[in-house]
């Protein structure tokens, strides 16, 4: 907290208006925040770390990178059927970075906690040597014992995605090669989709006692899923045809079909993959509409334990290992 | 949380047997942790974030500088009056550290998990191109509305102080230069209260609803009391020569007395200040007595909202401002 690091106190000006409407942050001036009883409520904790240079580019705008550190915690909460309530943050400094940087790494921060409902509770600033390391820890709420697990997918349960998938990992890819004949406004559409996550907070919250497993899209589809698969000792059977795509990554998929691999196995998409059983359909159908966000049954759980991806020309798909594994 | 990094599987298993203990944490294979409810307690959550090379010198024990990063947290939940509960980690590595260090790193964390009843509920681990930089966030418990604030120091109060003071700035202070004539095994006791905190948790827990306000001691005695005068609207007069010391600090100072305002200012004590309404003189002596750890009276608060400390001589002194704020 605050009191170990004298930079907080200076970089507090920035940061102590966005604790506003959670007392117990104390307006950062105490050594820890405070977190009061919510009965029957359980508290779900995530945290993620972003480096400069390597989980962002570095030279974004500030807000947008405080959103995407923000965001990616934000979609974690949401895999587990999470309401969001608070927020710590860690931020490990070059001396170069400046007010104006701070100012809008914190505008960035408001924004967001006005559209996600969330406040910062606390949180430390130290001075690095080294590139910037940004901290998020996340804290939100859910009926006691009710949170979305991975580990209870079973035999028949159907394989549902949200919204596009590839679209931040293809828009990584445009950040450092081109796509010919591609339009800018697809361009940007799918380097917006990597820069800026859409943490699917609403339909997590339906999820709850719906899905029987949910897991946010991050390492990619591939990996994700296995992930699941994994913690319920099931297998899947996908249908890569049935994987939606928005149309800017459509059109580069015209152009260059060798990336419905990068689609598959790319991640950044943090929309949610989760497992319904059959009889639930039509509820998802109707949860679809609700939010107006898609929803697509893209395969089934299957008891033999390994994961079979059907190309759209009907061969079985054979990722490389390597395309399993995000950042490697 | 995981997810995000296949890092943390490589690793998970150094981790992963951390989160015994603690069915929420998912042995770390989920999105995120779950705290089940406690009724009528408050979550305390502190985090702190050191960094390879300016919050250690990075050549240390790794089952030290583990022992340190948790030390450090728990440290600000006894200034609350929290019990440990658990803790989220995040560790941006270097490519270098190899799995020795790993294992020695995570040999330390469950050596004190053990010595302070918490336990790993979740992390995030990444490769960093600069020095290690290592976050805890700690979560403690304390009866609801119950926690030990920096804000409530009332004027007439005893100012007190656990244990020995300036033991850790004196022990970084040896670090880097020598003071002649000391002798080996006193250096080493204070090099040792520098490289590992000694959070004063049991003092804590029965500091609340006796504490008027409570902090403890990092960025130095002199600062860390000047936070809580500031947040509490007061002031306070310190006697000097009352400030206790340990013996080996003693002999440091018998050579360079000017070393008191490193006492007084240097930070790294990890030790309780907090004050009292006089009328609970014997309830601190009895329970310095029953924990076995002196709880020395200082001075006390006044309303003038002003820091004023009498030297040795009854001079007062004069520290430098830089003095009053730790690392600059």
């Amino acid at each position: 907290m605050p009191d170990r690091s004298d930079e907080f106190v200076r970089i507090s000006r920035y940061f102590a208006p966005l604790t506003e409407g959670f007392p117990g942050a104390f307006g950062l001036t105490d050594d820890a925040a405070v977190i009061a009883p919510m009965p029957e409520r359980d508290i779900v904790v995530t945290t993620d770390t972003m480096i400069a240079g390597v989980h962002f580019i570095g030279d974004e705008r500030p807000d947008l990178i405080a959103a995407k550190l923000l965001r990616v915690n934000l979609s974690d909460l949401a895999a587990m059927g999470a309401t969001p309530l608070a927020y710590m943050l860690n931020i490990a400094l070059p001396a170069s970075i400046g007010d104006d940087w701070l100012r809008a790494f914190a505008e960035g921060l408001a924004a967001d906690q006005a559209a996600f409902a969330v406040t910062l509770a606390g949180g430390d600033s130290v001075t690095t040597p080294g590139p910037s390391v940004l901290t998020i820890t996340a804290f939100g709420t859910v009926e006691a014992g009710r949170a979305v697990r991975r580990s209870a997918a079973q035999v028949e349960d159907i394989v549902y995605v949200s919204g596009t998938i590839g679209d931040g990992a293809i828009g990584l890819k445009l950040l450092h090669d081109e796509v010919p004949g591609l339009s800018p406004d697809k361009r940007d559409e799918l380097i917006g989709r990597y820069r800026l996550p859409r943490p699917r907070i609403g339909l997590g919250l339906r999820l709850v006692g719906l899905a029987s497993a949910a897991i946010d899209i991050s390492d990619g589809l591939a990996a994700d899923l296995m992930h699941v698969l994994a913690a319920s000792g099931v297998g899947a059977e996908i249908d890569a045809a049935s994987v939606p795509l928005s149309d800017a990554a459509r059109a580069v998929l015209d152009r260059e079909p060798d990336l419905l691999a990068t689609v598959l196995t790319g991640g950044d998409d943090y929309e949610l993959l989760f497992t319904v059983a059959p009889g639930y359909a039509a509820k998802i159908v109707k949860i679809a509409t609700d939010i107006s966000l898609p929803l697509t049954p893209i395969g089934r759980i299957v008891a033999d334990r390994e994961l079979h991806i059907t190309a759209p020309d009907g061969t079985e798909m054979q990722l490389a290992r390597k395309g399993w594994v995000h950042g490697r």
